[in-house]
């Protein structure tokens, strides 16, 4: 597996970004948000995904050219209707005016309607920490999750993501999908001709199965916790939070109605609001106590979880946030691993938009 | 099994609360919140736990007449110290203060040191619902639960419970400990003398058992998800947010040094904050659309999820707040079931204060 430097890289998406018409100030950020998932290790998020933007592009449910706009506010919050704008840019706008809400009134919310699949959720909340705030980031997602005791598709992977400030420990960063596993996971083991644990995905008449092919069969994803006697209906209330947060907050389509991203599923007719929902928020953490005291327990919140004695000697406590950024320096150091298909995907994306891939690792 | 009106339950707590000292208004609440959680089927957060405010007020650890008060704020923010008031009457404090603020700047949101056991998450992010705000609640606990790849008990069960109101449906309300299961589960199968299931517990040495005393021998409970394969971590995650909201942000103990509401653990030594913590938020629905559009499509939410194809034709698709609700129902209308040790319980602490509690029922 050939490795590819992540500036290269972005600089290769910025460019389909522009030839799909994009401003470039929005072709710049969605390329960062994107690539940004490649550096934190979670390839099913990153460039192997660029050809979806663009099949969503050329069926008329991506604007290239949005006028992003707040619909709605109240001093500690927004409604932002995105205007069918890649996600990637739509998220980070609303973000910024989390920010600044909070900056004015100590916290600030956004519920977004009218956008499409995000990148990572960790990008989003992340752009808090400089400011000394905690972001929050959430999102609907294509419907693939049943909940508890149910075979019907209902809800997404729905992802959460809380980034808090540090002093001087990195920060903690939260990043997860409300299932048991991300897709991406079973599309590693596809890859690795591996079947799935027990508890993962169930096939299309609700019966558990390792079929890491299920989705495609019709079958759906599990809530965090799986089976009912482990609790699987907290994933199904994670999961319907972030939807109702994202989509019923905002106007978005919900539940079964969110807009698919993967190519497997139809666009579901009738829907119940406009494109996907994200939900952003931002706190300034000296609006509960002064940053410096607040940044220093949770520094000696963090070494004493660090710390902590482990069942084996060779696994450790890890903090939320630590195997992506490890990942991300390495990768900025070392390269971009990227498989086969991905690249040959990404050069027959150039070739569609004049774009030579190679030439921008030269 | 005798049952028990529970308004002459409720007068009762309250009498009792009255002889240790606390204010009218004060006892009246907490007495409701306690027993409501016998109400909703949260037998081990109810009246049988009444016994356990009063160790902590022997102790020195309950103030009867707290002086609760605003000690940082901003328009949508307050810290709150709750000077070591029962938890169940400075949550619904905070809780008031966070609908204020929402009422003027669309958010609010309370964080809460000096405080203890709240009694159930839910009732208090339930207080919203009647003036259209979508209600949070959140609070750190007795610390029994070993992070991923841990054999050390650095948090608790850390509720959450989130609120969101509907037009002619009930509620949502979402109330779950993010471990796989609530400590009441296991006094449940402790008193049918039956073992846990894997997954739930882990003894002190980290390794998974079915034994239902773990807890007292050193073991512990385990985050939502169980092993690292079914994401165990991501329960963790949970559990350490509602801890870093409701404890390093407000200024109370966190993670091990959260001060234990069960009577086997101790209190430790060079505590980092003061209490317990809790975290609590409301937001006004209509400060991100019209109100009735949003409860509409609450609506149409609940039924489309609710009418879901079942694996098995014997289950339902439950909504968060159905089974609380429909117990609550019935307990109302027949009374409230108690087990003969909670009825032995209760007459001795009426006897300690010169109260009859058989003649509470006639």
């Amino acid at each position: 597996m050939s490795t590819y430097n992540y500036k290269a890289l972005q600089n290769f998406v910025n460019d389909v970004f522009i030839k799909m018409g994009c401003p470039d100030s929005q072709a710049t950020e969605a390329a960062e948000v994107l690539v940004n998932a490649d550096l934190r290790g979670v390839d099913s998020h990153g460039v192997a995904r660029l050809h979806g933007y663009i099949r969503l592009w050329e069926e008329g449910r991506i604007n290239a050219t949005p006028e992003i706009k707040i619909i709605h506010e109240t001093p500690s919050t927004a409604t932002i209707d995105g205007d069918k704008g890649l996600g990637l840019v739509v998220a980070p706008f609303a973000m910024r005016i989390a920010m600044e809400k909070a900056e004015k009134v100590g916290t600030g919310w956004v519920s977004v309607k009218n956008s499409n699949h995000y990148g990572i959720a960790g990008h989003h909340s992340m752009m808090a920490l400089e400011k000394d705030m905690i972001g929050w980031s959430m999102t609907n997602a294509s419907p693939l999750v049943s909940p508890t005791f149910s075979k019907e598709r209902l809800l997404g992977t729905n992802p959460i993501s809380i980034a808090i400030p540090t002093e001087k420990q990195p920060p903690y960063v939260a990043d997860f999908a409300t299932t048991t596993v991300a897709n991406g996971k079973l599309e590693v083991l596809k890859r690795k001709n591996e079947s799935a644990p027990l508890g993962w995905v169930q096939d299309a008449d609700g019966k558990g199965t390792t079929d890491v092919d299920a989705l495609k069969k019709g079958g759906s994803m599990l809530p965090l916790g799986g089976s009912r006697e482990h609790s699987g209906h907290k994933g199904y209330i994670l999961g319907s939070i972030v939807d109702i947060f994202s989509a019923v907050l905002s106007g978005a389509n919900y539940g079964p109605w969110a807009p698919p991203f993967v190519s497997f599923l139809p666009l579901k007719e009738n829907p119940v609001g406009e494109g996907l929902g994200h939900f952003l928020g931002a706190m300034r953490i000296d609006a509960f106590r002064p940053a410096s005291d607040f940044k220093s327990h949770m520094d000696n919140w963090i070494k004493t979880f660090r710390a902590s004695e482990t069942t084996d000697e060779n696994d450790k406590v890890l903090i939320p946030g630590d195997p992506e950024r490890e990942m991300s320096e390495l990768r900025k150091a070392e390269g971009i691993p990227l498989l086969k298909p991905v690249v040959k995907d990404l050069s027959t994306i150039g070739e569609k938009f004049e774009l030579d891939f190679d030439q921008y690792f030269k």
